[in-house]
């Protein structure tokens, strides 16, 4: 195994599209992943995983049910499992994910938004 | 539980002290940890256990038995288990490390710089 540095901000200028997460590394079950977002997701849960959001640029919102948290760069947040969210961009951000291999970005939300087969970049 | 943002830059400003992990975070039965590096670590690795280093400010070295990487701010290596590293910081470094709860920042090398019970701040 080739053991190589990642430069976030590289891996960031390979693609364009949001809410499509990439995967940038791996390790113990885990997936680092980043995402461009921009504009609202739909609310959705984890059932099994905890999902830690890192915003690298933008301001990010997360509404939650009963609040709503924005993130600056170099903030972050862990959604407990079985929390429902709503991820909010009102101009584009870039994000860094950190969450159990098995997580579906839609959680148990699915739709056309669903990626299940996620690009290794 | 409460649901809160993490501001690293402020989690950082909370300790001065080299080479003692703070917990910041926890999912997934794994940890989200800060710390300061200035110096030389010792040669250790994790038999069980994927390590992350993110380099939040400063440049901080990784040696290998076969190399050297140097890693700048957003940018981050996983050294896989079973692979023997050390950190070197010429100048002070803060680092996000991802890793197992179960992990001991020394590995199989215990020392005095072994720290058993990490402050979650």
């Amino acid at each position: 195994m080739s053991i190589e540095k990642i430069k976030i901000e590289e891996k960031l200028s390979l693609f364009d599209d949001y809410w499509n997460p990439r995967i940038i590394g791996e390790l113990n079950n885990q997936h680092v992943k980043i995402v461009k977002l921009k504009g609202e997701f739909v609310w959705h849960k984890h059932d099994k995983e905890d999902e830690m959001f890192l915003v690298i640029s933008g301001t990010l919102k997360i509404e939650f049910r009963d609040k709503v948290v924005e993130l600056k760069p170099n903030e972050f947040i862990i959604v407990p499992r079985g929390v429902e969210h709503k991820p909010v961009a009102e101009e584009e951000v870039s994000v860094m994910l950190f969450e159990p291999k098995t997580t579906l970005n839609t959680g148990d939300a699915k739709s056309e938004l669903t990626r299940e087969n996620l690009e290794k970049i």
